[in-house]
């Protein structure tokens, strides 16, 4: 996503000019390429999924929704297995429509996290919580912090369900350091993004270019280190200012930013 | 600042005929105004001020900044001292330039407080920090939680700093309600709006009339009168769409939306 601009073909070859080991997908384009062509596009060219964005949703009341969401999770586990990745990343979801209920919207995550882990563990996937950042625990994910998310994957066998640390979500948590250490081998992905302010209208497409804002992301990095972590570190941003660059040149900018301010 | 487009003579009138038995006033419309011409109107009217928004921003680095800080802040006791109200709210300032230290900045908050915190208790004013969102963390309020706030209060005695809650900020937080018991006397004032997506640009102005939006402001008034506050509770809207409505009108609407939704 963070050079959605790039077809997946264009992707691949410039990560494999830059030496970018591997990549983290998400579902829409994968699905409008083709699931196993993806596979073996990106495999083909010796880079590694590292992660697939997303399945999660869980909130829903309504049955019928729940059932579709439950449909659409084990779907996207399946296409994590094509794809060879291990984790699914989960955004859990925000509240139903009329609800001001948070904490039975998060059991209600825990409700289909039950159902899901096992056929997750089955096919070797690690479903991974990601809290996002309290500003969108209305619309979007109501598990805000990193101590909520492991509130919930401590239910579950490790080998089934984790967290994802993304620094754009928690790096004003003061609590945040301590759950890493908490979380251990629940970390199922590592991701960076910076703060930027002013944020555009609507939040969503604001994650700033790394080193552009106030995260200090190699002391991130090395919390995580500290906790154990030894997966791929993605890059994940958002930004609209981002996605009118041209694609090839976005991520060299990123590759060596990465480098400079996380390595 | 909810009704902005109203007067002080026009808040003050429209505040008694709908029965709102105080204000929190606002330092800019009241130095306008002349701070003892207001507390004239005010009282005159046999309104209360409830609180004085605000002092703070005190996490520069820079010497001379922070003295300009400290001087500000004395004028505000002292303003708030003219007006008859006993709490001065602080919004704590953002990291300043060029700083990726959530930590120090917040550490410079107490240094600052420890030369108000006397100068305001010696004059019958309580200082009240007051947690914002965290989606203002880097530009406006380095204090994110309620735990934060009162991690920073009770440094200090009781009667010279305390805490605000408002819903608007703290709805999010699963640990509030318990910080809610902690805080006890230490809440010094309590603030209503609602959160209503999705956020405007730069989401400052996006503070959603109550009922509204998802928070339910009844269970967090009932959750700080057990804590024991007796105080007044205020609603405090900053909102383009509101602003532009007849004040009058908004403020009968909000006076009836308090007894609906919060009573």
């Amino acid at each position: 996503m963070t050079v959605k601009q790039l077809t997946l073909p264009e992707l691949t070859e410039a990560c494999v000019r830059l030496g970018v080991p591997g990549v983290g997908l998400w579902r829409e384009p994968v699905r409008a390429y083709g699931t196993e062509a993806a596979a073996k596009l990106v495999h083909d060219a010796g880079l590694a999924v590292t992660t697939l964005c997303r399945g999660g949703f869980l909130t829903a009341i309504d049955p019928a929704a729940r059932a579709d969401a439950l449909d659409d999770n084990r779907a996207a586990i399946d296409e994590a297995v094509t794809l060879g990745t291990d984790t699914l990343v989960l955004v859990s979801g925000g509240l139903p429509p009329g609800s001001r209920d948070l904490h039975g919207a998060r059991e209600r995550i825990a409700d289909a996290l039950a159902v899901l882990a096992p056929y997750a563990g089955e096919r070797g996937v690690r479903l991974a919580i990601e809290p996002l950042h309290p500003m969108y625990a209305s619309d979007r994910c109501v598990v805000s912090t990193l101590d909520q998310a492991l509130d919930l994957a401590e239910r579950f066998p490790v080998e089934q369900v984790g967290v994802v640390v993304d620094t754009y979500h928690l790096w004003w948590d003061d609590r945040a350091p301590a759950a890493i250490v908490r979380a251990g081998d629940r970390i199922h992905s590592f991701q960076l993004a910076d703060w930027t302010t002013p944020l555009p209208a609507g939040v969503l497409n604001g994650r700033g270019l790394i080193g552009d804002g106030v995260i200090d992301l190699r002391a991130w990095r090395e919390r995580v280190d500290a906790a154990g972590y030894q997966g791929p570190i993605e890059v994940e941003l958002f930004n609209d200012t981002l996605w009118v660059r041209d694609g090839v040149e976005l991520l060299t900018d990123v590759a060596e930013r990465y480098v400079r301010h996380a390595l």
